[in-house]
């Protein structure tokens, strides 16, 4: 690296924390968001009710993929762009903004169309020319931490997007691989601190994708707002078992409502407010 | 193993949990107990001040080493016997239980008549001759996951004291090793609710080795109250540049102070109490 | 994912090992191939120097980066277009045919008119839209094990080329992500005759990345063909100290031919020739 | 630790290999020696089996558990003293020396009255005290590195036994946990030439703890052949289905016979011989 260029995600850069808002939804200040819906967005009545569910509880953000990165060709893969139309639309409905992955550089204008946050998966944190190709719009992003990347790893990532002039980063943490096998990956709590004095960009944690079972949320989520987590993402499905992907790490909405009641107490403790 | 024998670690076994009483402070309860005080003895006034000021800062027991597991055998070993007996007697001033690491079968009987909670590192949790020995005596034991130790490993070293008849242990995790180096350990958060859900033993955690730095200590300590620890381990010197060992990671006698403040009101927001 | 469907990547569906054949140089076979060269065309007269002298030790092919995903937008990123013409020539002067990463979709075509060979890195092990514009066309692949990717997940990946019709793909270990600092990754020999039982596809390995630092790579390549491999890709650059990337893993061409006259005499003790 | 104190781990200390003499046996010379038998000794037909059949097969040393440290209190533990007379006995038949592990300080006087090299397993690596004990007295120990030790832990942790006088000392590999589950550990082949450098101590290899299925144990053999290994620790076991412990990852005389010419072939191709 060449060291005479400091990189624009230092604090020394831009010692102010960075705020990214997103209509009435602004990240990076006193207020925890939370950005909940399902993995995958299946239909229109279950876009609908996730969203309706999701925004009762409190949540100021709807998440659902269309765009999905599955293990096997063979999975299902998402809908694609009538899924960004439904969820677009599903969001609309509940005075949320969204949340959506875009998976390749052709489909950026499609989906910026239509989302409001662009969501780069933690398989593509390295995926440079659509990094850059981020960087040359303002939508603002949401960069998912790599399964086993360095934190070093993760910020120069993000630089790929603020080199190109959009300042409107985000970073999301989703546990990492290691030896563990209780939960799916192992939350790396010590991050949040770390990240927190290093850049001014807000980090969110993803407690779901860590967990890998819906019961272990919670206090996965709890433990990220006290360790002063700008926001969360969550999986959270009308119906986890029928769900069509991630439905044993998805909560139902009533389990994601009493959630937001621990939430709100824990962000209060810690001089905060939810949503 | 033999599966007809089931394990008394399991919640099935008992499904209430376990209190371990050390004077006045009970582990397992409704109260979030604080063990703090320095890495080692190091002399008659350190480890006096250090009572005194976790004392009054609300900590429920004293910590420190008089036997020391160090990576090279040229490094401070800690001062031993005298070590135990300075221990104790600053605990007496303070009115604090004292908690101490024991490494021999040959130095418990020694240990324990004067501690009152007997620590095993997590370089010996599956030291099995230490673990039965420490099962046919009943003073409490406080067991340190290992570096790499699954969950399942971490139990069944319970299970070594346990079969033994003393039913006094207490689990405590200190962070795992992973590719990670931005702290010391990572700290595996998840444990908590996993272990609560699957044994009836008090759950620990050690912020200062998962952090390995003091300003990360903190917030590791918040996330682990709120994600459902019992209680926690932390290291606190008076005066932390000049620690014969694990300065970096100790606190100074004011930055616990405020972080207690913190914990205290994080332990409310979970519905527990401090101390 | 779709138990009825039997991914074409099990030895089950194929159950002689694929030939990938390149020019004169056939990769599963009888012979262990082996590629070297530069992590990165730099100039003309770099890369010929390379070809020269790797064809002179006996690789049977020639690798050089023109497109380079780096962890930061500051660092050189490669020759591009005009680093291919430079390989691709050097490779004809040399006789070999001529192996290079290709990062992005948009690149695919120019790349592989003139490239024999078309390598995804390991940060794109998993980037799907890429895997599957290669599964519609005919070179053939080389497909990085990504730095925790499991083996699973190595073999799930290659299905995405697979589907599409592109039978040509190779497999290539790198090293993994562990605890370890003394190589810049480990190797998982182990890895090796796993795969070679479950799948048809020839396994490569890559020392360099693995060990990190050049002293190392004779020992590694030792011993990945004493485990099965089918194939090594390896750094040489005719002067390491003024590479412009991983100087610090790349042999001299000395180191080289010497290394190579070792694995000769390793191929044969396990039944193979070398090259 | 006290920098001016140079560890005699060092090859700076001990610029010569170090030569471990058991009986005829030399480890650390150009011969690389096999040490073989079972997991535990079970019975005296079955140890006497298993060190006539690798005995045969070209064995220079038997191994065989008495004290085993298992994961659950209620597996078998071992024979304790029945057992090191049976192994001591059956390789005196045999012409073997014996290898078996220590677990506790109380047993090293006893089990050095039988046994020709006292091992150290990989959970007791930091097992302090005990390496101390086995300082004070001449019988050579093998030091198995722990599961997630660094290379310069397992070499502090040699450094507690030859600080106390007793310089035969041999290290010895089986595997570091990742996150890889395709083999029961993760051989880290690397650090075979790591450690070859920064010591003079003999590095010796356990595939069979490394692979846990019997099937990738030759591969592993070989490549620690390859990459420089001194000598490797194997289990055999007469009839490994019916094995009290690792039966799953035991080679049966036939398949250990086969493996061992195929490791002969491989050490004379790096300039070594076998046993």
């Amino acid at each position: 690296m060449n060291a005479r260029i400091q990189p624009r995600f230092c604090r020394e850069f831009h010692p102010v924390g960075t705020r990214v808002a997103v209509g009435d939804t602004v990240f990076g200040g006193m207020a925890v968001q939370v950005i909940a819906g399902p993995c995958a967005v299946e239909s229109t009545g279950q876009i609908h009710q996730a969203a309706q569910a999701v925004a009762r509880a409190g949540a100021t953000a709807l998440r659902g993929g269309a765009y999905k990165p599955r293990t096997s060709p063979y999975s299902f893969q998402g809908l694609g762009p009538d899924g960004i139309d439904l969820l677009a639309d599903a969001g609309a409905a509940a005075g949320l903004p969204v949340v959506t992955e875009v998976m390749a550089v052709a489909d950026i204008a499609r989906v910026r169309a239509r989302a409001d946050v662009l969501q780069v998966g933690a398989r593509n944190m390295q995926n440079q020319p659509l990094l850059r190709a981020l960087g040359q719009q303002r939508t603002p992003v949401l960069l998912k931490r790599g399964m086993c990347a360095t934190l070093d790893e993760l910020l120069w990532a993000a630089e790929y997007v603020l080199a190109g002039g959009n300042d409107q980063v985000m970073l999301c943490l989703r546990g990492i691989r290691t030896f563990g096998t209780h939960t799916r990956n192992t939350l790396d709590i010590g991050a949040i601190p770390v990240l927190k004095a290093q850049t001014h960009l807000p980090v969110l944690v993803d407690p779901s994708h860590a967990a890998g079972k819906r019961e272990l949320v919670p206090a996965l989520a709890r433990a990220a707002v006290a360790a002063g987590a700008d926001g969360l993402i969550v999986e959270v499905h009308p119906d986890p078992d029928q769900a069509l992907s991630d439905g044993r790490q998805s909560l139902c909405p009533g389990g994601f409502a009493s959630m937001m009641q621990e939430l709100s107490t824990v962000a209060q403790a810690v001089g905060r407010t939810l949503g």
